[in-house]
């Protein structure tokens, strides 16, 4: 019997080729549209992103090579480790053996550079000298700006004002690895400057901030810029499998045959995508899986929203996907787990979920903030906010196995760790915090404006 | 020939003694005395610490047994990685093999954990139910609040108030740990009381927060509290032997039979001890290994304050120890590396640069600092200020390893993350910061004070 409690995995056995999910869900995939209504054509894409990105956005071959350049990039922090969490399971006095991935260990603390840095490996390769992206919270402009730090590739950051002015650690991540950070709406692009004419006052928004960082990249002279993007879209989704690639061989490695539960918090879906992919696949071939995307009560995009066609921005600038959806006018009330706010989500989860491949659930943040206290407090890491919402149901099915007497196995993806995310926790235990639900109402409201747009085709009942 | 970059050792594998350098210095360490000048003897400390630690303090045999219970609390993150800073090396341009301990991983951030879940351990075998300790800048009250939060311990925690009001994430990371973290000087003590009464504005100090944390520990009735010390003293060198211990078995496994040069920072000295003293015993069993210590120029207590007795802390509460001291009325410049501006250093470490085992060095912020970045730019890490410094002295050490074109094998302690402390860098970054040196008449001025105490013996000439 295997006592350890985290299980490495040497890096000569790293996962080398990413597994892409859209070769094997059933059905077919809605595919994005353009403005006119038909179908985006990769060479449209080509002012936004490198060629070789947008082959994997539309690739369905099933396992798709990871560049040895990549894998040595991937090397700093992967493999990361799988960790036996000894000490929870016996707080809850389960027969479930519980595992979590430790996302983490990432020098920017998140799972977000796992595609940062393969996707600004693939914009190196192309000739690409500069990235352009936007920032909520701050992890994905952290993450691409590390990726870029280690290339030589010039950074720039539009990062929504109000996180810009509130969270300034991440910020000065971004400088220390020398990119630059400016608060969105700025007075550098068009889009921006519309917006302060009209609003001076505004704390921004991801979708105004979408907009200038794609105005950007795409008005660069000499197209050596693009833009990059840290969630949603099918290659995010690709480079993130490699954690629950690595999960699978580690969980070989001290034996466990089986897993039962897949757990992982799911904003535009990217950690959730990687942990849980691989295991989509054996699902779809028969295993008997139970795969959790957890998302807020406040923001319930799976559990809630219509399957429906869709802006990625409150711009309406980016292609319509075929997604899950509150609505690109969606605004999320205030809850601390900014990572989580996001009004769609991922295609391929959204597909999955149609498909009945995986089972949402929609927790509030007063549990999630007592669970990752628990999580603290048994196995020492204090979690990230969104990270909370996977500890959370965690519990639960951990519970479910002591009220059922199975020894369950459940795995978890610990996405990222909230050093700078304190200020959530203090309010947690200052008792300032309260639950959030979407109205009826409200959600009515926000999705009326989905009803513009075309119906996607799906197989299965709508589970919004 | 090994590829790899991070070198993972099992934990079956991990050491399970401590290894004392008190057992093997030559000459005769100078005892800890009282008021009165006689040695302090093990009952006098019996209401401030427990008397299983006292008897680690005053040990002289060589291999301490790590108690099982120890064990199962260091499994949370240790082993610790090894890495091959191969990146770095190719920036370099150098010969030389670069390796780092990588200690940040540990949930509180830094290596101080590994003495505070030691110490907390033993204090809960010995009875006691509540610690109260003190901290600057933060790391270790972190480390100390984390440790009682495993093991159901209250804890108290003294935070000098300028600290307490300019470093709000590592007061939060406590309060999440479940400790009771107030501003030092505070009116909970009477040694606080006095000093608010006097200078109602004060930022409060080190020596401040110690007073009122020892006022605290002894007076809680019952005898159920105790104080705890993260550095400096004996048994907190011994249970960060474990992290050079571990180092020792990893370049084992990568096949390195010799290491030329050993680096840490060094303030109180704990992280320095901790990578060090394994090989501190290797050169004086005839090994030619180069073993540097790397202090603030600002702050150099090993390069030019005498070897002398004296007070731990301000308030001349702590007896007197024998130790490279700039006197404790020191006052250092406000440096970015809070953990390097303590006025002296461990007993060992002193004694051990006296007999010429170790080759102290002093470097500037602004070294440091370009340092720090060139390694976030190609290891990826943002460390600490605090652990900038080795990773300065480490450049430096492979450059000169270019130089004498020798393939030098250097292993330097990567104490801890900066992304609490990344205001430093930003002002860096930004042109604000200058360098500090200690000038020969506050030299002079902070350690006539030591005069008034006895002097220490010594084999050989001072190093100050």
């Amino acid at each position: 019997m295997d006592k350890s409690y985290k299980v490495f995995l040497n890096e000569k056995d790293i996962p080398r080729q990413w597994y892409n999910l859209a070769a094997d869900l059933p059905g077919t995939l809605n595919p994005p549209l353009g403005p006119d209504g038909n179908p985006v054509s990769p060479d449209m894409l080509a002012p936004v992103f490198p060629m070789n990105l947008i082959e994997q956005e539309v690739s369905t071959q099933r396992w798709i090579d990871i560049p040895e350049g990549v894998l040595e990039l991937l090397y700093r922090w992967r493999p990361s480790p799988l960790v036996r969490a000894r000490h929870l399971e016996k707080a809850l006095n389960t027969p479930a053996r519980i595992y979590y991935k430790n996302e983490s260990v990432s020098p920017a603390g998140s799972h977000k550079p796992n595609t940062a840095v393969a996707q600004a490996w693939y914009n190196k390769e192309f000739g690409v000298k500069k990235l352009v992206t936007e920032t909520g919270a701050g992890q994905w402009g952290t993450a691409l700006a590390f990726a870029c730090s280690l290339l030589g590739l010039e950074c720039k950051v539009f990062m929504v004002r109000i996180s810009f002015d509130q969270k300034p650690y991440r910020k000065l991540m971004m400088h220390a690895y020398g990119a630059n950070c400016v608060a969105s709406p700025s007075n550098e692009t068009q889009a921006g400057r519309d917006i302060l004419e009209k609003y001076p006052d505004t704390p921004g928004s991801l979708g105004i901030a979408i907009s200038e960082a794609i105005e950007e990249a795409v008005s660069e002279p000499g197209g050596k810029a693009r833009y990059s993007l840290g969630s949603v879209l099918n290659h995010v989704m690709l480079h993130q499998t490699i954690i629950g690639l690595e999960a699978k061989k580690q969980l070989a490695l001290v034996n466990e045959k089986k897993v039962d539960v897949v757990i992982g918090c799911a904003g535009g879906g990217s950690n959730f995508a990687g942990i849980s992919f691989p295991f989509v696949s054996d699902k779809i071939h028969g295993a008997d899986i139970d795969i959790i995307p957890v998302e807020p009560a406040s923001c319930p995009t799976l559990t809630r929203a219509p399957f429906h066609y869709d802006h990625g921005d409150t711009a309406e600038m980016t292609p319509l996907l075929a997604m899950h959806s509150l609505g690109h006018g969606f605004i999320p009330p205030p809850i601390h787990a900014g990572g989580l706010r996001y009004h769609g989500i991922s295609p391929l989860i959204s597909h999955s979920v149609n498909e009945g491949l995986m089972r949402p659930e929609a927790l509030q943040q007063l549990e999630c903030y007592e669970a990752a206290l628990l999580f603290a407090q048994t196995e020492g890491l204090i979690v990230a906010p969104e990270t909370s919402h996977a500890v959370a149901q965690t519990i639960r099915e951990a519970y479910r196995a002591r009220e059922e007497g199975k020894e369950k196995v459940i795995l978890f993806n610990l996405s990222g760790h909230g050093f700078l995310d304190l200020t959530g926790y203090e309010k947690y235990l200052n008792g300032e915090l309260t639950n959030h639900s979407l109205s009826d109402e409200d959600l009515n409201r926000f999705t009326e404006s989905l009803k513009k747009y075309p119906a996607p085709k799906t197989s299965k009942v709508q589970t919004g």
